[in-house]
C-alpha cells in the first residue's frame, strides 16, 4: 500500500521509541476550499457571546470541515472513475487521480478487473471510507489536532480544575448515537484525554463494568497516588448525557427511548442511581460516587443540566437550559456572565448544592456557549442534518479518535452476542443511509489493548477476527452481497500510537499476477 | 412443579431473610445401599498412610457415592417406565415411582402424551439429570455437606494458615476437564470457599480477568483491611493445575495440550509468568504475585509440585511426586512424615525457597496423601473411569457447588461467541458419552450475580436466555432433534442461597388441558 502526498515532506513527526511499529505517514487529504467549506459558514466572524472562544471555534471548524470534507470527496471521485473504467490506461489514470484527489491508492486487485467485469464500486466505496478514516485516525494520534491529548496543556489545566472541584475522575456516558460523538470535545469542550468516555445506546452504561472501573481508579489512588492519593476527599464523577431534539422532539430524539425525553432522562438517572447503590452496597467505609445528569439538544448542541443538591438529589423535570442562560447573559461582560450562571446554578438545585459541583457545572455551561455559537454560525441556525448521517459504524473497544458529530455510529462491545441490539440499530440506520443507495455499510472493528500485558496484542487480533466472523454470520445477506464491509484494526493504548490494520473484507482472495 | 418426600418434614432449615426468594425444599434422593456403594469399596477400613484423614475420607466417599448414585438411578428408572407407558394408569403410576425412586416428579406434559405417541425419553432423561443436579446443588448450598463453606471452622482455619504462609488470596485454575472438578475439595483438601477457582481448558486462565481480580483483591485490602491490610507483607498466590495420566499418558492426558504433559506444564507456567508480568508492568511500587505450578495424575489423584525458589524460578522437568513421598513416608510417624516432606520440598527447589511457600506445599502434599488413599481404597487401585464420564455440561459463571470428579464438564464463559472452543470440546465429549446412546446432552446454564448490585438479577436472567439462544443456534442440529437440552439457573452470590431456575428447553410449548 503506497501513501504519497506533496505535503508529506513537511509533516512534523514525533520521534519513535525504538520498539515502536513502523509509523504510517500522515497524509492530509487534498481538500479544495470549496469542498472544505461546503455546508459551513465561517465561525470566525460575526457577533457571538462574550464567553465564546472564537479561536477555538475556528480551530474546531477547520478540523471538522477537513475530516468531513475528506469523506465527501468519495462519491464524486468514484463517479468520475466509473466513467473511465473502460479506458486503456484506466488503472494508472485511476491511481494517479486517487493519489491527487484522495491522498491514497486504491487496491490494484479491484481496479485490474475493470476490463473483464464492471468495477466493484461497493468495495471501492468501502475502501475509500476505511482509508479516509484511517488517515484521520493516524493524524489524530500523531498530531493531537484537538489539543486534548494526555500531557497537553489543556488536559493538565482541566485535570487540575477537576480536582479543585472535588473530582478525581470524570466518566461520561453519552448515547451511542452518532449525533453525540462530539459531546466531549465539542459540546462540552473538555480535553478528550481527561474523560473516560463510554458510549451506549440510550446512554445506558454497564453498571458492573463501571463498578470495575471505579475499583481500578480507587486502587490506583491507594497504590500510586494517581491522580491523587486515596485520602484526598475527592470523588469519582459519573455523568450521563441523554439527548433530545428541540425542533422535532417526537421523531429525532433518542431512538433507544422512543424519542421520549422524559423517559431518556429518567432512565439515565436510574442507571446513575444503580451505579451509586452498587458501589455503596459492595464496599464499606463510606464508598460512594457523585452523579450528574445532562441533556443535549441534537439540533443546537445546547445542554440542559439537572443540577444536583449536595445530597445528590435532583428533580427530573427541572433543569437549567444553557440556551436560556446564553440569551440572559448575551449583553453582560464575561465576569458578569459567569457570576449570573453561578447564581442560576445554585438557585435551581433542589437543596443546597456542593460548591465544587457548582463550579464544574458553571464551566460546562460557559464552555457550551462556545458550541452554541459554533453551531449557529456554522449553519446559520440549527444543524442541517437533524437525523442520522454517520459515515461508518465503529465496533469494539476504543475509537479514542472519534470526536465529530455524525461521523460514527458507535457500538461499544466485546462480543456481537452481547452487543447485537446496539449493532442492529446501527445496521438499520445504515440500511437507510447507504444500502438504499446501493452502497455498502462500512464497519470499522477496533480493539484497543494494553501492550504491557503479555499476549494482549494477539488476543486483540483474535478479538477482531472473532467479531468479524460474528458480523459476517449475523448480517450474512448483506455481507455476501458486498453490502457490508469490515476493516479490522487494533491499537496499543499504552504506547498511545496510531492504530494497526490487521485485516479487511476487501483483501483479495488470491493475488492476481501483474 | 411439586417436590414431595417422606424425609421432608425432618429437614433442618436456616431462617430466611424477609426478602429471600422462596426456598425449595431439599430432597435427598432415595438411594439403596446397593446403588450407593456400587463401584466404591469402603475407605473407612484397611491400612492407610499415617497422615491420611480416615474420617474425612469416609465423609467424602458418602457424599460422592450419594451424588453419583442419584445420577446412576436415572437410566434404570427410565427403562422401567418405558415398559409401563401403555398402561391405563401410566401417569399416576409413573409419578408415584418417580417420587419414591428419584425423589421428584416428572413433567406431566411429557407423560400425558404417552397414549398418543412414544414417550420422549430424551426429554425425560434430560429432566432427570437437571432435577438430580438441582437437588444436589440445593443440598450443597443449604447444608454445606463438604464443610468448606464461608464461615465454617475449616475455612477459618485454612484462611489463617494461608496468611501465616504469606498469602492473602489463593486463586487456582484447574483444567476445565471434568476429571479435575474435584481438585480443590478432594485432591487438595482445601475448603472450597477459601479458593477462587476458575476452570479453563488446558488450565489456560484469562490474564486480563485475573489482573482484574488481583486489583479487586488489593483494593479491598486497602479499603477494608480484608482479608488483611494492604501493608501486611502477604501476596496473591496464583496456582495452575495441569493434568496427566500415569497409566495411559498419550491418550488420557489433557486434550487441550494433545496429551503432552511437558506441553501442559510449560503452557501453564507461561500463563502464570504472563500474569505476573502483567501485574508488574501495569502497576508500580513493587506490585507482584506468587506463582505455583502443580500437576495432577487423573488416574490416582496424586499431585506433583514444581517447587519454586524464593525468586519464583522453577524447573519445568523437575517436580516433587506426592506418590513417591507417600511411599517414602509410609512407615514413619505423622511428625516424621511431615518433617521428611518438608526436607524434600526444600531440597528440590532450584534455589532457596520461601519458608511460607514450603509450609504451604507441605500441607498440600500431606492433604493429597488422604486422596491417594481415597482413590486406592475406593477402587482397589486407580480410578476405573480413566476417561470422560461427566453427567452434564455446566456453562456460564458459577457452579460453586460442583466438587466431584467426572460429574461436570465445565465451560466457564460469559458468551458462547468467546467460549465456543471450550464448549465445542464439551459437546464433542458428550456426543461420545450420550448422543452415541441416543441420549441428549444435558447443559446447565448458570449465571451467578451480586444481589447487592441493582438490576444484576435481571441481567443474569438475560444472560441465561442469551447463552441459551446462542447454544441453540450453534448446535442447532442437536437442539432441534432433542439431543441437547438446556436448564437455565441463576444464583445470588451475596446471599449464598440456592440457585433459582429461570427456564429450560423442556418447558411445554403450550400447556395441555388436564
Amino acid at each position: 500500500m503506497a501513501y504519497r502526498n506533496r505535503n508529506l515532506a513537511s509533516q512534523t513527526q514525533r520521534p519513535l521509541a525504538p520498539t515502536a511499529p513502523r509509523r504510517r505517514p500522515v497524509v492530509t487529504p487534498q481538500i479544495s476550499d470549496r469542498s472544505r467549506l461546503r455546508g459551513f459558514a465561517n465561525v470566525g466572524s460575526g457577533p457571538c457571546h462574550p464567553l465564546t472562544d472564537r479561536a477555538a471555534n475556528q480551530h474546531l471548524q477547520t478540523y471538522e470541515a477537513n475530516v468531513k470534507g475528506s469523506f465527501e470527496l468519495i462519491v464524486p471521485f468514484l463517479k468520475r472513475i466509473s466513467a473511465l473504467q473502460h479506458d486503456q490506461d484506466f488503472v494508472s489514470k485511476c491511481q494517479s487521480l486517487a493519489r491527487s484527489e484522495l491522498g491514497f491508492d486504491l487496491p490494484s486487485h479491484l481496479l485490474e478487473q475493470a476490463w473483464v467485469r464492471a468495477l466493484d464500486m461497493r468495495a471501492l466505496f468501502a475502501w475509500c471510507v476505511f482509508q479516509s478514516h484511517q488517515h484521520v485516525s493516524d493524524h489524530f494520534f500523531q498530531e493531537d489536532p484537538l489539543q486534548g491529548g494526555e500531557g497537553s496543556i489543556q488536559a493538565k489545566h482541566f485535570q487540575s480544575f477537576l480536582v479543585d472541584c472535588g473530582f478525581h475522575l470524570l466518566d461520561v456516558s453519552p448515547c451511542a448515537d452518532g449525533r453525540l460523538a462530539h459531546t466531549i470535545a465539542y459540546a462540552l469542550r473538555i480535553p478528550f484525554s481527561s474523560v473516560r468516555r463510554r458510549s451506549h445506546a440510550g446512554a445506558l452504561f454497564d453498571v458492573e463494568k463501571t463498578v470495575n472501573r471505579w475499583i481500578k481508579t480507587e486502587h490506583r489512588r491507594y497504590r500510586e497516588g494517581v491522580p491523587n492519593s486515596a485520602d484526598s476527599p475527592t470523588r469519582y464523577l459519573k455523568v450521563v448525557t441523554y439527548h433530545f431534539s428541540s425542533l422535532d422532539p417526537s421523531h429525532q430524539g433518542c431512538a433507544a427511548h422512543g424519542s421520549d425525553d422524559a423517559l431518556a432522562a429518567s432512565a439515565g438517572q436510574q442507571r446513575l442511581l444503580d451505579f451509586r447503590e452498587s458501589v455503596e452496597n459492595s464496599f464499606c467505609c463510606g464508598a460512594s460516587v457523585d452523579l450528574l445528569l445532562i441533556g443535549l439538544d441534537t439540533d443546537t448542541d445546547a445542554i440542559r443540566v439537572h443540577v444536583p443538591a449536595a445530597d445528590g438529589s435532583i428533580v427530573l423535570d427541572e433543569w437549567l437550559s444553557a440556551e436560556d442562560l446564553y440569551h440572559e447573559t448575551l449583553s453582560l461582560t464575561s465576569d458578569e456572565a459567569m457570576q449570573h450562571i453561578a447564581e442560576r446554578v445554585e438557585a435551581i438545585a433542589p437543596k443546597k448544592p456542593d460548591e465544587g459541583m457548582v463550579a464544574f457545572i458553571v464551566k460546562l455551561i460557559a464552555n457550551n456557549f462556545s458550541q452554541i455559537d459554533y453551531v449557529k454560525q456554522s449553519h446559520a441556525g440549527p444543524y442541517p442534518d437533524a437525523g442520522h448521517a454517520e459515515r461508518f459504524i465503529g465496533v469494539g473497544i476504543g475509537f479514542k479518535e472519534v470526536h465529530l458529530r455524525n461521523l460514527t455510529y458507535f457500538a461499544h462491545l466485546d462480543t456481537v452476542e452481547v452487543g447485537a441490539p446496539d449493532l442492529d440499530v446501527g445496521v438499520k440506520i445504515f440500511k437507510g443511509l447507504n444500502v438504499s443507495r446501493d452502497l455498502p455499510i462500512p464497519v470499522v472493528v477496533r480493539f484497543d489493548y494494553s501492550g504491557q500485558v503479555p499476549g494482549a496484542r494477539d488476543r486483540a487480533v483474535t478479538d477482531c477476527y472473532r467479531v468479524n466472523q460474528a458480523i459476517a454470520e449475523r448480517y450474512s445477506e448483506l455481507f455476501d452481497q458486498g453490502l457490508l464491509h469490515t476493516f479490522l484494526t487494533i491499537r496499543d493504548r499504552d504506547k498511545k500510537d496510531t492504530s494497526e490494520v490487521v485485516g479487511s473484507s476487501l483483501e483479495p482472495v488470491h493475488q492476481e499476477a501483474h
